[in-house]
């Protein structure tokens, strides 16, 4: 039997799991169509609903990490020679525009450098450079840990007549979302963030706009990905599509009762807190975030390293020694920071405080001179 | 905390999963580039690689169901306007013939009549009739439990240089498989089958010759199923490509460990046995197998209803009397049949009795005159 460490997963997902979604795991086998099972498929999606801030009625778990949301997404709003506006700021914005691109579209990618928010005028522009059938961003972006501000997108996006698309992936359940109120026509995300279930399903949700746009497409969506298909299982009709991953989805409904006692606002100030606690005590260790505090996702914390310190070799040691993963840089960033998340189940003072301490000694194992007990004590000062 | 009945799966899947492998699943979560976690896949990766009768480097379990299997193969092989011969003698050769002609091929569709085995002659007048890309048949058919004989369909794949892909969801762990031997060049599985692992997993497995095909692709695959970006993370690099389902992988793990300690030949011995254990009881109970024995896979038996038995009414009784689930007839059997899955963890001698048992006092209630004991004899004489 593999017995795995207790690793305290604090890198850009997977999160920590709780001790109920691991039980939830390993309950009985029900078949996908069974009469037991169908009414918690059922409770699942009216959970995603609430979280994603939407009444759509194709809300639903698709069966796939939450790159095959992206997938999704793609797969069914872009056609060939479509024009597609990408705010790019980060490496899943990145592939969000390769996505659009293999599916035949005409990525029109609007950059920011990484750790730094999307310029809104510069979007503007982009899309009034012609017809835009799909406006697309990432919400939370994992490689940076840069939060967007949704709603004056969201608003040229409609006065474009575009739909809106949007990577929710890390963002999900730990910052509020509102895809009704603002327009959002699709949305995609992971289960291993801010949901703290096992990587394995993507969450998606699509507007009737959106399914209008599906049922007048010109060339077929794949199998897998098709929501005409998907409405079939997932819809009142409860007909074969495909075998739903009926575990995970155990898991997933024992977290959306976690979050639904827990209150949602209870969460969100959680995740705040949790990351204010953390800047607090980067300082005093010689660390420094990435991202400006008014841009920055509350889940995520991009980290420089001082000069001089190997990205592997710190991350191996706290891995070691002190049982905790963080994630390395990604693109561009790879080697000159780490990444902290703070995700779900994590986001949690007492994770906070050990984190900061292992850090230190990490530093301290790689020739830097960290105050621990500075960085600690400013985490109780802030 | 959902509880739901310890229901016996005996359907068409997923199949009843061990208590290691229910165990395994809700072992602490590692990061998916861990370093305990990557032996542990690369373990995965074997133990598939022997399953599939193959040495392919590209051996791994994608994140989806069974069905995204059967989107990879075709997503990476299938390119507009070729032409692939597929055999359909159920549900799942249709939905492979639909996935070819989404992705713009064009399907050349050989059939034979449900519950029966495809037709060699028929195949060999397809393929000869134009340049054929990809041969391409399901080796169990899911719909019906017809198992088709892949050694002269190879052969016939290989004499026309056309590649050879199949859909092993319902045979792999119950039937042998030998992919390099014949010739396959992509297969792809489920895990809720014979392997006894929840559903949301699908393993594939391609041959250098159909990465080559690949390689010389002038379209673009979608980025979630591309080969190329799946050897990035399932290859020596191990490098990102997406979150892989750590859980769910540590349930794939556990349940090769459990089949490399049975092994192969006693588990493929152990469908044959339950199989025909339920053949020589269904007589008795007015029932008839749909399938000739000779073209009949063992791991799912398809049951014709004797006249006047409501397919509904007597699921329904043996689910909520007997806590047993089989599965409804698909397409054109809808309601004239049901299923009997016996897989994995599943294909044991006492489920067979007690599922005959069950079977005749289902059929009492809906008004049939079963003789229940003489099909429990009937299964001792045999």
């Amino acid at each position: 039997m593999f017995e795995p460490d207790e690793v305290l997963l604090l890198g850009p997902g997977p999160s920590p799991v709780s001790p109920r979604v691991r039980r939830a795991q390993a309950q009985p086998l029900l078949g996908h169509l069974d009469s037991e099972f169908v009414p918690l498929l059922d409770r699942v999606q009216s959970g995603l609903r609430r979280l994603f801030g939407t009444t759509n009625r194709l809300t639903l778990p698709l069966a796939g990490t939450g790159s095959s949301g992206m997938e999704a997404v793609v797969a069914n709003l872009v056609e060939p020679g479509d024009r597609v506006v990408v705010g790019v700021n980060g490496v899943f914005g990145m592939r969000f525009a390769d996505s659009v691109r293999r599916a035949g579209g005409e990525a029109v990618v609007v950059e920011a450098p990484f750790g730094c928010a999307l310029d809104p005028d510069a979007l503007r522009t982009a899309i009034a450079g012609g017809p835009t059938r799909l406006l697309a961003v990432v919400h939370a972006e994992t490689s940076t840990g840069v939060l967007t501000d949704l709603r004056p997108v969201a608003a040229m996006a409609r006065d474009a007549g575009a739909l809106f698309a949007v990577d929710c992936v890390t963002s999900i359940g730990g910052v509020p979302l509102a895809c009704d109120e603002l327009g959002v026509d699709a949305a995609f995300c992971g289960t291993q963030k801010c949901l703290s279930v096992p990587p394995g399903l993507a969450p998606v949700t699509f507007s009737e706009r959106a399914l209008e746009r599906v049922a007048a497409r010109r060339h077929p969506v794949p199998f897998y990905f098709d929501t005409r298909l998907l409405t079939g299982y997932f819809g009142r009709e409860r007909s074969y599509h495909y075998t739903a991953p009926v575990s995970m989805i155990y898991a997933l409904a024992a977290s959306l009762d976690e979050i639904d006692e827990e209150g949602h606002e209870a969460r969100f100030a959680r995740h705040r807190e949790a990351a204010a606690a953390l800047r607090c005590g980067l300082g005093p260790l010689g660390l420094e975030p990435l991202v400006a505090e008014e841009h920055a996702a509350p889940m995520l914390t991009t980290v420089r390293y001082p000069d001089g310190i190997d990205d592997v070799a710190f991350r191996r040691y706290l891995r070691r020694h002190h049982l905790i993963e963080v994630g390395g840089g990604l693109g561009p960033l790879a080697g000159s920071v780490f990444r902290v998340g703070l995700m779900g189940h994590g986001a949690r003072l007492p994770n906070v405080l050990r984190a900061l301490a292992a850090f230190g000694d990490a530093l301290r194992a790689c020739g830097a001179a960290p105050d621990v007990a500075a960085a600690l004590a400013a985490v109780h000062a802030g």
